[in-house]
Order: structure tokens, then sequence, then C-alpha cells
């Protein structure tokens, strides 16, 4: 039987996976909404962010008391210092999706996505939403093979956001500026999202191996 | 005499103080970069954020190294966690900086702001060098009153940030669509950068006080 502060410690998995759930139904609402300027769910999004804060309080809260109780050592500590990280990731993931629920609730009842970019929009919800999916099984499991493989799913999400800023400059664009501004900050969101995810599963890497191939630094840090 | 325990946490604000003052000349030299056009400068903000990143890599390091031999409990704790999270402020301000130096680059020998812009792009950049020189004062004086200040200079920047977009969607709008994408992106990096030293002013109140009256939770956090 694991003692209460191993419990404590699985516990923060427990909750920062339950985050990863909220995020995850966050921005796949958040997608559909400004696809189907569907105003409910857009308000549906923002009031429910409030539950991924909450959880993050409470995470916040666990570690400063597991700290000050306990003196955490080598992966315990590696533990406590990436869950702090992942939970402010994850809380930033929920900001962002309140934002495209945001734009969505602001055209309502226009879609601000024209047609022609309905299915780039889609695609990168559907990457956001596989990212921190993927996201949420490593910080279960701890399989660093997986963890890596984000890389390229975000690169996936790095080239949509590329197709979006050529449709906005083709000769053809006739919607004008408003929903080159929405367009513009809507691709900057989802981007934004999926390296939150990337983030999350490199502090997995460096969770289990004490390493970081890139991204975030702490090489020195006890255990590298 | 401090002991070796307390040199090193005074280190910890020594180096954030540092990285206070080397994003405040990071954005000073991103605007500038960005008003005249001026390749060599947008070069230096983009090369030299790596000096940023090495001293977020030394405070992250300094942490786990104290976490692993001490036990810091109550107002140390919170130090060593706020810088952490102070750091992970700064280091990101340090990218919005960079960010905003690579528009220059791009649009080099053109500059990416139009005529019409350029007073409120400055504004924003001399708030956003304000903000950050207030935040790193407080870091290094632990003065409540000046921490709670920044608030009202991050409204000013909001305020400015709406102007941008009134600017872009007014009828008279003549630069089409590249530009306005620039001027929506580069907005969006001097107020991310505003929120940044905001959160590092409120992690000041908090440490100091050890409490939070908005923004990031902890509120049950010891001390509290």
């Amino acid at each position: 039987m694991r003692d209460a502060y191993h419990e404590e410690l699985d516990t923060l998995t427990v909750r920062l996976v339950e985050m990863t759930r909220l995020v995850r139904s966050a921005i796949s609402r958040a997608t559909t909404a400004l696809l189907d300027a569907d105003l409910e769910l857009a308000e549906s999004v923002i009031s429910r962010d409030a539950e991924v804060d909450r959880i993050f309080t409470e995470i916040e809260t666990s570690i400063f008391d597991l700290m000050a109780r306990q003196q955490p050592v080598a992966v315990d500590l590696r533990m406590i210092i990436t869950a702090l990280r992942m939970g402010g990731d994850l809380e930033r993931m929920g900001d962002l999706a309140e934002h495209v629920a945001k734009v969505a609730r602001l055209r309502h009842p226009d879609s601000a996505i024209p047609p022609e970019l309905r299915s780039t929009i889609l695609e990168m919800g559907q990457i956001a939403e596989r990212l921190v999916t993927k996201a949420g099984s490593c910080v279960a499991s701890r399989d660093v093979e997986s963890a890596l493989e984000l890389e390229q799913d975000d690169d996936a999400m790095d080239k949509l956001h590329r197709r979006l800023f050529k449709t906005l400059l083709a000769d053809d664009w006739r919607y004008g500026i408003e929903p080159a501004i929405d367009v513009t900050l809507i691709g900057r969101y989802y981007e934004r999202y999926a390296d939150h995810a990337v983030h999350v599963a490199r502090d997995v890497v460096y969770l289990v191996t004490g390493s970081r191939a890139n991204g975030r630094a702490v090489q020195g840090a006890p255990g590298t």
C-alpha cells in the first residue's frame, strides 16, 4: 500500500489528467461554437473555464502543502515542479479555448469563419483535441515515446496555421479586414493551445528521464 | 551576515531583476526596429533572447538545487515558487519581444507599421517598457503599493490595443490585409507582454502578503 505522501503525489496526476479532459472538451465545444455560430455552446465554454481554474488552484495548494510538510527529492521533486508547470500550461489552454469561444460570441449570429476557411479551422480544432488527448494519456502513463510524438502533431498545426495566412493573403479574399483580424487571432489561439500541449508532453519526458531534449531548460537540475 | 542559503535566495532576486532589464531592453529595441525598419536592431533582439533563456535556466537549476538540499518553508517557499513563475513570465516576455522583432525583420526594408499607427505602437512600446521597469523595481524592493499600480498601466495598454483595432476597422484603412494581419499580431504581442509584467507584479504582492486579490490562485496556500 502506498503511504499518504505518495497518494497525494498520485492525486496531482489525477487532477492534471482531469484538466486535460476539461480543456479538450473546451476546445472541442469552442470550435463547434465557432463553426456553427452556436451562442449557447460558446457561453458554456466561457462559463465553465472557472472549473479549470479551480482545479489548478487545488493543484497549487496541494503543491505548497506537500512542499511545506515533506522534503521531496529526486523524482518526487521533479513531479511537483512539473505538475506546477503542466497545470499552468493547461490553465492557459482553457483560457485560449475561452478566447476562441468569445470570438464566436462576438460575431453571433454570424460565423466568424468564412466558408473557405471552415475546413482548415475544423482541422486545427481536431489537431488541438488530439494533442491534448495525447498529452493527457502521457501524463497518466508517463510514456516517453508517446510524449515525443506530439511534436509531429504540432508540425501539422503549424502547417495549417500557414495555410490560414495563405488564404487571407490570396487575391480573391473578399471578406475584408474584420474577418481577417478574427481569423488571425483565432489561428494564433489554436497555435498557442498546441504549443502548450507540447510543453505538457515535454514535461512528461523531463519527469521520466530527468533531461530535456529541447524546449524548457533545467539541464543542470538534480537527476540530469 | 546572511548564511549561504539566504544568499542563494537573494541571488534569485538578483537574477530576476537582471531578466527584467534584458526584456525591457528587448522590447525597446524591438519597437524601434519595427518603427525604423532597422534590420540590425531586429536581429540583435532575436539573437540576444538566448541570454534571457540562459538566466531562466540558471534560476530553474538553482531552485531545484535549493529545494533538494533545503526544506524551505513559509516565505522562503513562496519566494522559490514565485521566482519560478516570475522567471517563466519574463522568459515569455523575451519571446514576445522576439516575435515583434521578427515581424520587423520579415517586412524589412519596409516598416510593418503604417504611418497612422506609428504613434499608437510607440505608446504601446513605451507602456511595455514602463510596466517591465516597474515590475523589476517591485521584484527588487518588494513594494506592494507599487506592484498594485501596474494594473493601471495595463489598462492603458488595453485602451491602446482597442485603438489599434479601431484604426484597422475604419473605412479609410487603405493598406489591405497583410499590414492588418501584422498589426493584429503585433498588438497581441504587446498586450501579452503587458499581461506577463502584471503577473510578475501580482506575484510580488503574493510573495509579500501571502494572498492574492486577483489573477492566479493559491488562495489556500500556507501563509494565506
